[in-house]
């Protein structure tokens, strides 16, 4: 586990908030399926850039329709499916990119990888791929994180080179809880707490103001926008969400992609390139 | 206690909506310092109406001085003070008018002692104060509910005719959990759940579909204004609000006003009127 010496693990207390030592671009150079330079800029600025309707209509519709498929099918006592614990209703299924052919070839679509591969500079792979159900009126907030901060210490991923596709398949509205993001950052590494710490966290990053002083630098992006729009965001970029007490649910389909040269150490044999 | 037969208590399952049968506004007629007649069309049709930035500047600013003396003044084991169980921090302080002579003063001020006593059809006293310290990280959601239906049941409020006028003391945001209103609702009774069965509210509030059935017909109506801006809105309106996991606080000071006709049953000797 030499790979993860590098950033310390999580802290007993929030103590410190570190500089980021890893590039956000690793590729960059213009290509016919990248981002345009002064995108890659704002992503290099804020960590994430947003795409409006990224899906048409006819593509979100057939999405949608197969994810309903896919929840119906999620079996009792698969370990990547997550339910709500009040009302045993799907939350979450993992691996969905092997669950449906249309996510498969959705994970491969150009469109996606011209940006994934010039920011994380050369072949990628599928590091996980999971949809959501927020729905009201029971779903729990998601408290800030670093999504990043869980791989690197829980699953020995070795540097922040991994960038996750966030795509709604419902309207994000400002009552659902969509995702919050803080822009610039994903330029900071925040040890998080234990989780058996959680119950004190609220307390202790109070305390610590690391958190609230970012946001207080940054301020909060609120990824409000239609369905079938796109947040591209940093692995390292702070977010979080509210809960939804409506009856709308809000729904996202996010695949994460990892360089390949950045597979976790703990990671058995050889990945998929996509 | 026969004065609360006439409506049904909390039922095992939530199994109707049931209509209101009482009026919304009992007085009504034009005085000089009471409500437009098309203003109080809105708050009979809607259930509420908002003002924005009902306190100036000025009033505010010496509001949230005072209501931050008043949340350092909250003593341990004051059965009046809510804290956050995960944090220990105030969470709201109630019979605010006895603890500060500036809300005491705001209470009796005829800007809302006049569209009060139109709306209720006469002489008020001040049936609860309470100022909400919702402040991140780990603010709880509010699930939808009608107030009436918790004093109606748990203290014998006879009859629906209160009014709360809430007042933001911090700007009312998105990201911080603003309330949610149902326009209409109240003009339905839904009896709850005991609370012992909350557990189990989520599913069967989704099977009832009487909430969903409301909100797809009437809507959701997100509170969202500057600092000092207030809603006056009716006992019954289903109300809720998500939590706030944002550093920035949404601080509310709730004023119910009951008609002094509306005692509860329970209530021992005379009200202040005011």
């Amino acid at each position: 586990m030499d790979a993860i010496t590098n950033l310390p693990y999580r802290l007993s207390l929030v103590a410190s908030i570190l500089p980021r030592k890893d590039p956000v671009v690793y590729g960059g150079a213009l290509r016919s399926d990248g981002l345009l330079p002064e995108t890659l800029d704002r992503y290099r600025q804020d960590g994430f850039v947003c795409f409006d309707r990224f899906l048409g209509a006819s593509s979100l519709a057939d999405l949608t329709e197969d994810m309903d498929r896919v929840r119906a099918l999620a079996a009792a006592g698969d370990p990547l499916v997550l339910r709500e614990p009040a009302s045993d209703t799907v939350r979450a299924v993992y691996e969905v990119h092997k669950r449906s052919a249309l996510v498969d070839a959705l994970v491969r679509d150009e469109a996606l990888l011209g940006p994934v591969r010039q920011i994380l500079g050369g072949p990628v792979y599928v590091h996980q791929s999971r949809i959501d159900y927020a729905a009201g009126p029971g779903a729990a907030a998601f408290y800030w994180h670093s999504d990043f901060e869980t791989w690197h210490v829980e699953d020995g991923m070795p540097r922040m080179r991994a960038v996750t596709a966030q795509i709604s398949l419902s309207d994000a509205l400002p009552e659902t809880g969509p995702m919050m993001l803080i822009p610039g950052s994903h330029l900071h590494y925040i040890p998080r707490l234990t989780a058996a710490d959680q119950v004190q966290l609220s307390v202790n990053v109070r305390q610590s103001a690391s958190l609230v002083g970012l946001i207080e630098r940054y301020g909060i992006f609120t990824a409000t926008h239609a369905a079938g729009s796109m947040v591209l965001f940093d692995c390292n970029l702070l977010h979080g969400s509210n809960g939804n007490i409506t009856p709308q649910p809000r729904v996202t389909l996010s695949i994460v992609y990892n360089s390949v040269d950045n597979r976790p150490a703990a990671a058995c044999g050889a990945v998929e390139e996509v």
